[in-house]
């Protein structure tokens, strides 16, 4: 019978990160200050460590990945490459679906991986202490995880509409000695100042970002640093491992190229790590279908302009080259939490730019049923971000069937769904509905953006 | 640096079940009607499928595995072994310490391994529709999982108490198509009875058994069984798989064999998915130590003695051999649901008989506190249950320590606590209590197991 996994052995897991800025046909836009002027490196020295902010503008294309890193990671690294045989038998498909199963972490997803690497560069750079935002909880129990074997202190604000959902991350985080606060709170200025506004606010990962940087930089000691878990450069970087290992899978399982690659986009960060080492071979001349999926209720890539924003709402972040729909925007509650994000990691967006990927967006109700349908054959239960990457590979699956094309497809299986069974109560019993963001709110949330004075459009994409 | 995992290809899998009945120094006493005379089989038949009675009164020392079963074992098996050399860090402890992690199935625990093997044979024998009981809910997702994949109906009656504190659980067997009801509940005469005796209860294993044979016993069609996960012969037989891969990986990690094997024990499954391949070895000459851990709250083995009794509360089941605390005994609502069982699979009663492992109770303060101190340092956090597995694990760490023995030790990791993080809230918030069953409770509970005229002391143990 054919295998269902290709495992690689400890001694074979990547020992350099693959950058895709040595690679784009055209250079990076550089981060703006917050005014529109060009950036000054101390600004970003009081939120991230020196080593991090050299990964952060580095375009060497092979960064070596330090041994205690290394050491770390081989907890639970390589991770599988499985083949979803059940699925491709039940969709009748001459399609091989393949996905890297990044929910074996101890965190249950793909974010540990960049996680214990900016812990450890922060240690070695003589931080005690990190805070961060998380939306469904995989971010923050990613660094609370990492956090604790490092050795260092860690203070996570969750957004609150994931908070109340998700009580269990909170346990989790505090079981590895983390500080977890439901965002917007009452201990930043940022926080109270949303609180005030919007007293009943969902919260969202812009408004928590405000939060968790607002905290590091008003640390006296100068010993706390800001940790973010997608969207920047390093942390893109990061998780190239998982697609670098999926590479060396493939050859075990004999395949000589993906035809398609899929990952789900919140910030870009599990798309980038499954999706950049193919986007490299893609530029070198391999024809390889790269397809980020968001959902419907935040469509960042589909609907939105590539513009300067900032990363968080009350913009203390720098400016950023991204596709967004404007900082100020909150997105629907939608479970898929680490989806709920206004913006876009700048080296997905200008990969879009450039037409190396394609984006597309799904609802939550057809990412919920390709999810039951995934945990009724392949028996694992996804994440609800994971599911819209699940509802692409099985759409794709179909269009190889009818195309009677035997398409090789991976996909990034980014995390487990076993935090997040709320939301599948809620798809069991009917109570959950498909949510588009309606045009008008894309209008009222770009007006917002093109009138505030720092952004400005970039070269191409709607506005 | 050393390896944290030991691998097996799939055509590695073992190919065969080990039973441990073939070698045991005396034979097995005989299970008796509930009147405490032989057993007429037609009455199991409406129980269990023909050829899981066979398979339950086997002899025969290996047992071929069907290659369908192995092709779904082989969604998440082989399993990996992994050495904990975080915690051996930790305890700065000379002993070697293996783990046979159970935790990568679907489910998340060892229960799939038979819950595949009996919705098979039973789908093979003409069964539509299965029944069951759970305690933590291990068992019952398991079930659920494994009957969505053969292609079974499936019920499920949780103990209430777990019912209430996981309600994720339930949402789980729901995404696989399985229903789950509380237990007790009023579907059934047992459950209706023990609700009007007991309206509070917080439930019990022993009584939702007695609902889940009703159940399928009353199922007019003659198409229903009852399938149970743990306590029989059969059950154990397939949860051989688990020791037998560990043998084979031990091999991998140039181990010569085990100093000491551990698990924890409700029903006894896991401990003898583990160990029973290494008692065969002890049995052939080999030093080993065998060690099953229950709580101190339900401390069958270390504390009951060694009769014929019920199953279930109601007597609905045949009369088994094996030690118990009464079948009318409803232990404390612990964390450890699933190890909340009165009696204990007579193959692992008659090995303590034999003198072949040698029992151990902790209390479930002592559980948590090492399941903390496996979180940060290992980094996952593991089940209540394996909890106890992991706390005897440390302790026999700080022995070979104190000793300055290089002992090799292995346990199952038989289960995740991703669905039990409430007991860890209320551990971290110190809301938890170690509870020892008081001596009177346990004289209470013998005495009316002795005014039972169906029971009758075996051979040894207390009384």
């Amino acid at each position: 019978m054919p295998k269902h996994k290709f495992l690689l052995e400890e001694k074979d897991i990547p020992r350099k990160w693959y950058n895709l800025a040595a690679d784009l046909p055209s250079p990076m836009q550089p981060p703006l200050a917050p005014d529109g002027s060009p950036l000054n490196p101390a600004m970003l020295e009081r939120i991230f460590p020196g080593n991090i902010i050299e990964q952060e503008i580095s375009t060497q294309r092979w960064i070596d990945i330090p041994e205690e890193i290394l050491e770390i990671l081989t907890l639970w690294r390589p991770a599988p490459l499985r083949r979803a045989l059940a699925l491709e038998k039940y969709l009748k498909t001459p399609a091989r679906i393949y996905y890297k199963d990044e929910s074996t972490s101890p965190a249950g997803s793909h974010k540990p991986n960049t996680a214990v690497a900016q812990a450890w560069y922060n240690k070695k750079f003589g931080i005690k202490r990190l805070t961060t935002e998380t939306g469904a909880g995989q971010w923050g129990s990613a660094l609370a995880f990492a956090c604790n074997l490092i050795g260092l202190q860690c203070r996570v604000y969750m957004v609150r509409i994931s908070f109340d959902q998700k009580p269990m991350r909170k346990t989790m985080m505090q079981t590895w000695g983390a500080e977890c606060i439901a965002s917007p709170s009452t201990h930043t200025h940022a926080g109270r100042e949303v609180l005030k506004a919007m007293p009943h606010t969902p919260g969202s990962l812009g408004i928590a970002i405000s939060e968790a940087v607002e905290d590091a930089l008003s640390d006296k000691s100068n010993k706390s640093r800001y940790s973010l878990g997608s969207v920047l450069n390093h942390v893109l970087l990061h998780q190239t491992i998982i697609g670098l290992e999926a590479k060396k899978q493939l050859k075990l399982a004999k395949e000589k190229k993906p035809d398609v690659v899929i990952g789900c986009v919140g910030g870009g960060s599990n798309f980038a790590g499954v999706a950049f080492p193919f986007v490299c071979d893609k530029i070198h001349g391999e024809k390889i279908q790269i397809i980020p999926v968001e959902p419907t209720a935040c469509p960042t890539l589909t609907k939105g302009p590539f513009a300067y924003d900032f990363g968080d709402i009350a913009g203390l972040t720098p400016l950023l080259p991204m596709y967004t729909l404007g900082h100020k925007f909150v997105p629907e509650p939608i479970h898929a939490g680490g989806l709920r994000y206004h913006g876009m990691a700048p080296l997905v967006s200008q990969a879009a730019v450039e037409g190396l990927i394609s984006p597309r967006a799904y609802d939550q109700v057809k990412c919920y049923e390709s999810a039951v349908i995934w945990a009724k054959t392949e028996g694992t239960i996804p994440a609800p971000e994971t599911s819209h990457a699940i509802a692409c590979a099985i759409d794709e699956a179909k269009k190889a069937k009818a195309e009677g094309k035997q398409k090789v497809i991976l996909f990034c299986y980014s995390g487990h769904g076993l935090m997040d069974l709320a939301g599948y109560d809620k798809f069991l019993t009917g109570k959950l509905s498909a949510y588009h963001l309606p045009g008008h709110k894309i209008q009222d949330s770009l007006c917002a953006l093109k009138k505030f004075p720092a952004a400005k459009k970039i070269k191409t994409g709607r506005w």
